[in-house]
């Protein structure tokens, strides 16, 4: 029923190239199906005026976009000079579910930031880019422990996040462009390693949810998302 | 124990006042206790580029707050030049509500633009705006009605909401600044009249949430926003 | 022969409601008929970086107005990311106007910003901006010495503006928008409670004026300024 | 008295240089002493959209300083990508000033930029450019008329400007940077060669302005507005 | 004595991987060595407003630089809201490069975007973006007839781009970063593949160079471009 | 054969006038034919940045162009917010280009800016700029010494440009307006007094260039700085 022939509880091929750069602390492409992100964490020391002081990091994230990663060419924000309000939102929930993930006393007074570009899109961006990201983060944080910058390790859990929606009146996981485009709700969901949500996002764009439909959608999201947990633990197994 | 001594399902004094500003179609002040929100609904014939000859109407919305709304002043968007990146996705999220509400070929090629500007916060500044917003919305529907430039009417139904949180290990409903600022999970939560869902925003600050957690949240806020609604009713009773 | 019946040279009814909201040291609602603009006083302790270092203070001033106060709905200027020309000219007006009012010796080193928002706009919101504001510098102004911030008095004298014009080849006094529309020539003037002027600005849009013509404008301003100069003392009588 | 040796009467030495630059239709250098500033009238068919379909024409203005006219270098506001408040208050005020002398019918539905670019300052720059403005749209005008594209001279009178001030307590005509600087008022008129006031802006840094100052101000300024008024007409003369 | 050991004119490995993303009617990652550009060409029906009517087509490009393609991160271009002077004349070297190539009669009234996006940096970003557009606007146009939408080729020639510099006072070709920061004089040239010069860009850090430097500096680009032509005429042979 | 009628290897009519007004410390006024662009030179105390500490100075550039200075009227930059790329890039180049005049160790920790506005624009005039700008910097470094800011002459050698170009098959010198809008091939060249190359910048828009015509461009523009170079020692030489 699906477009890809996937079934309902179906995520699409997840891959992980970690280094996929040489000058990041972290630099992860990450491939959710066709939809690949380049995600790079980079280390600052300090931390923004608003910490200052505090002994404890920052962490925080952007998001974009290559003009062409779509089937029609958007306009470059960086020549219209003003990031759309998508891009904006996408970059602050990046930024919110990465932060979940560290003892910021651990991480002492170093800022990393997570960029997340987008080089080809079918769906689920900020989905892969969170997943992407917190594997990058990793690379960061032991290049961080590596360099004895820091002595213990700010990770308190993975964060993984996968988008869930009603297509053709059913729960589907891991939605591509072509479902996406045509589903009536969408939601994004970022869990821990521990079980726990740390960000729920869902839209009924036509019909409204029932809270039956609510819950099998947050059930399929979290087998999806331990799945995913799985995978980032697997490849950061490698040194 | 909440700081306001409110019950921890006990909305604040919830009022609407009709026709606030004369020039708008709809005019709505909103109050949430000391949260007050003036909400404007503006017709104007036709619609954006991307939705000319569809025969289908658009609505959108705007969100703002003067500079000392607030307990210290913030600067001037307009100033800046720039609206925060917080500032434009409360304005896509209230937009979003919005359009849910409205059958958009009963519109016709008319949009309706609602401006949501605080004028005093405290807390849930968003859930008061789409709570006004959709009595502003039904106000500028009737004008359209009596000057018969629509003939049939586009509401689908009523749409508020309401944000629920996790305060010192409890849920409670509809947070003020006070419980905000130290709540571990906040979420917004947005009903429509006929009992579905339009739209759940839900962010772990601190802990992440608990599958039980995340539900005692929803059916706290689907209760909350049960009474939005009767009060929504009640105020658009009079002519 | 006025639109709205009045007398050539009576004021349209003008309110204050001061503490109209909670968190402003000053908070003013001034409303010259239906022309409603909220005045806020926001005192910040340290001046501009131009001003550091004199033991002086600072006062200055924006202007806003919501994007549905007129008849038809005007973009954000938030959102064009720009003010245009006009708001940036009485938000500087303004500031002019208050800071003649204050002995900046005396304020210290703390500035006082003067947000003056437009709720509803119909003629002579610069002038009602400004008479609103000195109420509401008045009472930032009794915070900062209740607070024992400063032990003296600023306040040199109180400031108040009207607008006078020719309409219909007459001159009226605090022209409404019917009037300002038609009106040949359109003049802000701004007074002191000690009969001076601080601020003349007329311009003739059609034919210009005779030397006879401005003098009559003047003392008519003359006129109603002492009337308002009245009414401001009247509401800051109460604690 | 002043800075200069000048009487209280006595403008600064006045000179126009037409023809300054080749392109445009009408390129005055004018100088107010040591106040230089290059006015071009530049011609185009068509009006701006909200004048189309009236048969009228239209006449705007901008105004520019040179980084280095002043004593200390301005930043470049094309690098700062942002006009001031100050430089878009005056390219208002001119273009408000010449649009009184033109009768739009006249002009047809053409439109005439005046660019007045300050590239050396000493105080007026503003009664300058308004001055020297006029005689650049006059050859404009000229220009059109001989190229048949207008058949009547849309001129309905000349305009010229000039500041007065108080300084040291004395009304004074014609402020240089010197007086300017420690004025305690400062006052514009604009007027025509008809004898009538097109716009008079009146600011008390210091102590109020009594009625009395007032008058005796602007009756310096219509004497000094009459000298330039004949040289403009002297300069003029040559084809 | 390179850095790199290369000899004084020995291009980097030079690899361009076609169809590197979906979307776009050509996509290639060209690499200089360490550095890596994606190059996209994007089609579209219709020209820009200035070359309607013609007949003819338009080639344009834009240039962009992940934040952390280099070794400390750069803040991105799009959050600033402001491409700086680098990236906007980058792109427009590269646009001017590829138009040289294209018969825009032949090419008839579409318009070909190329996006230039440094994933990595390791010096020569502009000469690597310019040898593998060129690549990707062939597999732009070969679509292009393939779909009939043109019916001759209007590809005039291959252009490529290399840098040449003088280095501890030695000519080497194709700097990498190392190369580059040290080096006294850069110079990029753009050869097509029947021998002309299209650019040339030669910039004297430190010493002047000297006419007989500047030519030996020729030659050496003129050699290392032959081979980069080649190269792209061996990986365009696979359909 | 040239429109002008110049010989092949004719520069236009060049002038200096230096001292053109009278805040900068240096400030010149150069004309190649009808190209006429005002250059001053500003100096500051201290440097930006990235600079601080090393004990050098820092000579920087901007570029601009009255919007009135060309056949049509440009729209502002300040008031469009935005420098278009050309301008951009030209100030860069000018930058470039004084920088390799001076020792920054001799200018010690002071900033010089070369403002270049361009008050009547007929062709080239980035290359009237720069040799501009180079008197005008002289000036502003003999006012240094006078003063006794620094005591030992920072400038290397003087720099100069000109354009040269391919008209109708010929190499011309100092292209105006007329043969620059029909020019194949145009190239910029700076060089020095001491008989090196700075920056050499040739694009062909239509027709590659040969190497031989390379050559002759070369040849051509150096014959024709070294009148340039000898028309600044001449005007430097008064006091």
């Amino acid at each position: 029923m699906r477009p890809s022939g996937r079934a309902l509880n179906e995520l699409r091929t997840i891959t992980f190239e970690r280094h996929f750069t040489k000058h990041a602390e972290g630099s992860v492409l990450v491939s959710f199906g066709d939809t690949r992100v380049l995600c790079t964490a980079s280390v600052q020391e300090g931390v923004p005026p608003f910490m200052r002081g505090k002994g404890e990091g920052w962490v925080t994230a952007e998001y974009g976009m290559l003009p062409r990663a779509t089937n029609t060419r958007n306009m470059r924000e960086a020549a219209k000079g003003k990031q759309s309000g998508r891009t904006v939102e996408i970059g602050r929930l990046i930024g919110r579910a990465l932060r979940n993930a560290i003892d910021m006393k651990a991480l002492g007074e170093n800022t990393i930031t997570l960029d997340c570009d987008v080089l080809q899109a079918d769906g689920g961006t900020r989905t892969a880019a969170i997943t992407g990201a917190c594997v990058a983060l990793v690379d960061a944080l032991r290049h961080l422990q590596r360099n004895k910058i820091i002595t213990t390790d700010p990770l308190k859990h993975m964060v993984a996040a996968v988008s869930v929606g009603l297509y053709q009146g059913q729960p589907v996981l891991d939605l591509d462009y072509a479902e996406d485009a045509n589903a009536d709700t969408d939601m994004n969901v970022i869990m821990t390693s521990t079980g726990g949500f740390v960000e729920v996002q869902g839209t009924a764009e036509g019909e409204p949810m029932t809270p039956e439909q609510l819950n099998s959608l947050l059930s399929l999201a979290a087998e999806g998302i331990r799945t995913l947990l799985d995978q980032q633990t697997q490849v950061l197994r490698d040194a």
